[in-house]
């Protein structure tokens, strides 16, 4: 274990478990945030949560490779441990649990997680190896750390069910904590792939949650559902959004596309700005009167 | 929690979290034994074990609709709670953890552990969904108990194999303790399914045994690998066997066909005898002088 400041990092899951063994000794509660790095006020959301109900909190920082596809980032994804490591030590993080590669993945590796169903909509349609990577990380991050809490954004909100259904579904013993999108004064999302925007798109790429959060409010007011979905795919074209993979409302917990405002739903959106792809979500409360 | 005789009877994963964490107060090391229940001398071998290196031993009882096949014996695979709670009783086990279908499989269920490779040979080409059943399975059952110990028979070799796999891939903090094949004075592996061979059935299962017992000690001195695959099939065929599925030589870790023993092997078959399907192996110990 390397003493960074104030900060311990950890590269190794026994180096890792003493830790949580010693703290567990104390009947302290422990949070797990695990993030990709480039950590940013979205990040920092989290972990003040974290730090809200648990003694302790562990920053995992892992760039996973199997949740990229062939085509995608991964090889210009934001790299900052030196950065991440004096946001952490300033917001008092007990441990930052960034593991190696090989940590992670070792030789003869051939287990993976999958979540049916859940997986194949939105984001799933577009990244179809995406989730099956998310899945087996944030397992492999759960069991190595088993905290009491894990805290994650809703941001990522399909990622966020996919999470909540595996960590119910496999019996891990965690709570799987949402925290709400933290965004820009402009209401565009906090996200690291922010960085890849030129100024001129930065201008247009609030439209994608202003967007959202007018065809939710037509929701709530009772429009009908096919017309503010179409309107809004619509609405971001004209706002120079390049392609829109998919603007659709969802159950909330189930994800599955819904006609009518009958419970609990969630409009959401992914979308390109050039070569960026930005994705962002909105409640739509159902109206209780129906 | 069902008090029967000395014996616990759980139902539910609250409970067994309540048990567990009870004697992890204590520092009581906790032994997993999961079975499908009908007890026979086989699995009191693995209870024994379990008895040997932990302080309390969990038994559990769950026949797992997912690893069977659609024509598979699912509907006729034998069942005796009463019986199996007196044996463990009399061997002063704590707690037979006996779940219900609905606490196991909720509804709205998605989840599936998949381990690649080493499901995909042997039994994995004639069972195809099998694996991915005990692999989900096990892994709910060692993440809902936590066992310091988790014990397994080596008659199911390639199980074996693939739930070490799985808890080292997911970081499942659990040693899972294999326990060498208990047989009949004539060499039948005990197994549950052995009733249902009839009476001359029952007279020719040991081939089974002896061939592959044979074909080991033609490897270990010097035989040539795929001779000896060939003739032990056709022994088993001419000793009353119906059909074999396999009859193979692999690395004993890794389940690869292997062509030359170069390192620790594992003879492993399937065949029938009528309408039931028997599987056994053997080790192959690999020559030091080689």
């Amino acid at each position: 274990m390397m003493q960074t400041y104030g900060i311990s990092v950890i590269r190794t899951v026994p180096e890792l478990r003493d830790q949580t063994a010693a703290w567990r000794d104390e009947d302290e509660r422990i949070a797990l945030v695990p993030t990709m790095g480039a950590l940013h006020e979205g990040h920092i959301a989290l972990v003040r949560r974290a730090l809200e109900t648990c003694d302790r909190v562990i920053v995992s920082l892992f760039i996973n490779p199997t949740q990229f596809g062939k085509n995608e980032d991964l090889s210009i994804y934001p790299h900052d441990e030196i950065g991440d490591i004096e946001i952490l030590e300033e917001l008092g993080i007990h441990v930052l649990y960034a593991p190696t590669m090989e940590e992670m993945y070792p030789d003869g590796f051939a287990t993976s997680v999958r979540v049916s169903e859940l997986t194949e909509g939105l984001c799933g349609v577009f990244r179809p190896v995406h989730f099956a990577g998310v899945a087996t990380v944030v397992t492999k991050l759960l069991l190595q750390s088993l905290p009491d809490v894990a805290v994650f954004g809703e941001k990522d909100y399909q990622q966020l069910q996919i999470i909540r259904r595996l960590a119910r579904d496999l019996d891990i013993p965690v709570l799987i904590d949402g925290v709400p999108t933290v965004r820009e004064e402009d209401g565009l999302a906090l996200s690291s792939r922010n960085a890849y925007l030129s100024p001129r798109e930065r201008v247009m790429a609030p439209s994608l949650f202003k967007v959202l959060q007018k065809v939710a409010t037509g929701l709530q007011a009772g429009e009908e559902v096919q017309g503010l979905m179409e309107a809004g795919k619509r609405e971001l074209l004209k706002d120079g959004f390049s392609k829109v993979d998919y603007f659709e409302v969802c159950d909330a917990e189930t994800l599955k596309p819904v006609s009518r405002i009958k419970a609990a739903a969630r409009v959401l959106a992914a979308a390109y700005l050039g070569k960026t792809r930005l994705i962002d979500n909105h409640p739509v409360v159902a109206n209780r009167g129906d």
